[in-house]
């Protein structure tokens, strides 16, 4: 398994820098992952990072640059000139590279690429950085190996050979006619057992899967998970291939896109972890806090309006909480599984047929639960009446609350908005308040108050 | 984009199975990628999708096998013979084959076993069904590409060729000494440029990430999406090379347990689709319900035993849902900050540390929303104490809420219990509890009754 960076040693690397040992520093960490030099310079104070930073290998430092998180790089990077930027995007891959100087200020984004020694890997990256974030050009990179479909197997090797030095991993080999169009692929594996008097047009994969520059990440995840890739070609409109995007990137996009989906739930807005600052969390959970306060408030307003219930049937009040919490809790579930299914892809049918479905499964749970409330009234000794309103009221709200759950997300996908912002607290709210309004008016019905 | 399976074409198969077209069918499907003939199968009966099945070539229906849903699969493997499946078997992988032998019924598995033609195959299936689920070695098949450090790069190749034909996709090329301990890997690349004069020990890379056979699925999931790595090499406790797991399997393992964790989150304890029958749904949603229905009613019992403050003091009542919401959505926020932080890894630090963070942090929130609480009373001309009674327990209720929800989950996952349950219904419901009884205590207290 892969190292654990400890304490005591980066208490290590601190003595190190603030004696200058550099030799001691390189011979030290030139054998580890940029991956574990990133929690290094993560752990270290901004001028201890930039200058190990500064004297690491730029291929080392440049790989590392792209595994720290965001707030730190910035850091790092500030400390930068335009031309030691230069310098590490020059050992990035392209798409890393638009991905770090997308994040650069505008007015030092011109500097920093007009300092890049390598013309067209800066016009690469330029071509990156049009596209917008989110889309399958914004995930792809401009390194891939491409062979010419009229090429013989030793050309193709002899001139794979210089592309493969461009690329740091060789997935698929796409094959394209003489104008660029992708009309297929080569597996690595075919090459290998493939005879020197082969040509390439009798030995390609004529179907290759792809995508168009402007699809979405989240659809180019679903179509690399479901047909097991771990590289896709991107082609524009005219089918011309113009990059390829790598599994990797699409593990990221999806942890990222779970996590914002988790997060969002429980009513967290911003991408925050156990250890950012009070500030950031309070920006990211106040305003849902809020939402629930004012929930809140409205649900008072309407226990108020039923006051003249308090002496007469207390046990409404005692009860309310339940109601509440049940509404809550189906609408979660329900809300839940739909945004899963969106994700997924794989909500199908009518909506009607939906509606009946729901309103099915939430009679089977509301009677189960309705029966076990009319059982413990039993045994408490409830006044009977008391006792069918908080059945009967539980079975209509569980309806309400699974059905709110299951067409709010539903709708809002719709209308293109993030379904899962319908999850968690702005679900609980509104259910609670619908609940709490739906009991009461039951039980005026009821019990006549 | 990938094709997607129209209505419409469901039941042009259907109807095509229903006149025998076995021909028509075949050239209609033979280009179809298993993952989308999987979505056929699915969509068909029982009887049909067992007839198309058997009409597929193998090495097509093999793979379809392999993405059909768990249900479905166990539908079409109960109309096959042992021979059938074992046919099937045949063109798996080995991980594959292992994971379909797993699924059937015990006394199916030796009977499918003995009829897999191919005895290397049949052994390394048998070894991998020996490993614990959830395990690298559940995770890994036996196929990869290894080549011994002392060849010269043209037998590399020649080997190389033969061992390709087995594997799928070839990855990095793992190096072994003379007694199968993995010393390094040689990526094609390397072996593209290298010349036909390099031995194997001067142009591989001693350096290679491993994992042993009984780490834990989600450590590798983590490690190779900090290292990018596209497929992992496993060894066993004397650094034998006995496996590889490839990232495809854990682009599948990462959202199954996203799904999982967004699941609990919600409440739901299996598995479940939108589209599932509602039993499923009942067994998976109720057991949750439940739970909130036995805290709603402990919560009911708490504010009973106030009832004497239930005239004079009757907005304590109406202010009870707000308390009991406020309490679970700060429980939640705070456990999903905690399950999250876990599942990367990146809880650090002291407890004692991160139990005045998260006083600290409740204290900004909660004074917030008590100034709001307090603001709102001021303009509806609430009694003062009421307004001061809700505002100081509001402040405490939170507090309380974020450590019981901070903490929770950390005890949980101390004691090796999946954090993940301690999100959702269960944290809401306690903290409902604790909270409601926090309010009225300190009103009886402030109050006095």
């Amino acid at each position: 398994m892969g190292s654990e960076i400890t304490k005591e040693f980066l208490e290590k690397i601190e003595s190190l820098i603030s004696d200058n040992k550099d030799k001691t520093l390189l011979t030290l960490l030139s054998e580890e992952h940029p991956a574990d030099i990133a929690e290094i310079l993560e752990g270290l104070g901004p001028d201890d990072a930039t200058y190990l930073f500064k004297l690491l290998d730029s291929e080392l430092s440049a790989e590392a640059l792209l595994e720290i998180n965001e707030d730190d790089r910035e850091k790092i990077l500030k400390n930068l000139s335009a031309e030691e930027i230069a310098f590490e995007i020059d050992e990035l891959d392209t798409d890393d590279a638009a991905d770090i100087i997308s994040e650069l200020p505008q007015e030092r984004v011109t500097e920093v690429i007009s300092e890049i020694d390598d013309d067209d890997h800066a016009k690469d990256i330029v071509e990156l950085l049009r596209y917008e974030e989110g889309t399958a050009g914004s995930l792809m990179a401009k390194e891939l190996v491409k062979v010419k479909e009229t090429w013989m197997v030793p050309t193709c090797v002899r001139k794979m050979r210089s592309q493969a030095q461009e690329v740091r991993r060789v997935h698929s080999i796409y094959v394209v006619d003489q104008d660029n169009h992708l009309i297929g692929r080569l597996s690595l594996k075919d090459l290998l057992v493939a005879s020197p008097k082969d040509k390439i047009s009798s030995i390609y994969i004529p179907k290759v899967d792809s995508v168009h520059v402007n699809d979405k990440g989240e659809d180019v995840a679903r179509l690399m998970q479901k047909y097991d890739l771990e590289a896709i070609p991107v082609v524009d409109d005219n089918n011309v291939l113009i990059g390829r995007i790598t599994i990797d990137d699409i593990v990221d996009l999806i942890i990222e896109e779970a996590e914002k989906d988790y997060q969002m739930a429980a009513g967290i807005t911003e991408d925050i972890d156990a250890d950012d600052s009070i500030f950031d969390k309070t920006k990211a959970r106040l305003p849902w806090l809020i939402l629930g306060l004012v929930g809140g408030l409205a649900a008072a307003a309407i226990m108020g309006g039923f006051e003249d219930a308090l002496t007469r049937f207390p046990e409404l009040f005692f009860f309310t909480p339940l109601i509440a919490a049940m509404a809550g809790n189906v609408g979660v579930q329900s809300s839940a599984i739909i945004v899963q299914g969106l994700a997924n892809d794989n909500i199908k049918g009518s909506m009607v047929n939906r509606m009946f479905k729901e309103i099915g499964l939430s009679m089977v749970n509301g009677i189960i639960l309705a029966a076990l409330i009319f059982v413990f009234g039993f045994f408490l000794d409830y006044n009977t009446n008391i006792s069918i309103t908080i059945s009967i009221s539980l079975i209509i709200v569980i309806i309400m609350a699974s059905l709110v759950g299951t067409f709010v997300p539903l709708i809002l996908d719709k209308n293109g908005i993030d379904p899962a912002v319908a999850t968690g607290p702005f679900i609980t709210t509104s259910n609670d308040i619908f609940g709490i309004f739906i009991f009461f008016y039951i039980a005026k019905v009821i019990l006549g108050f």
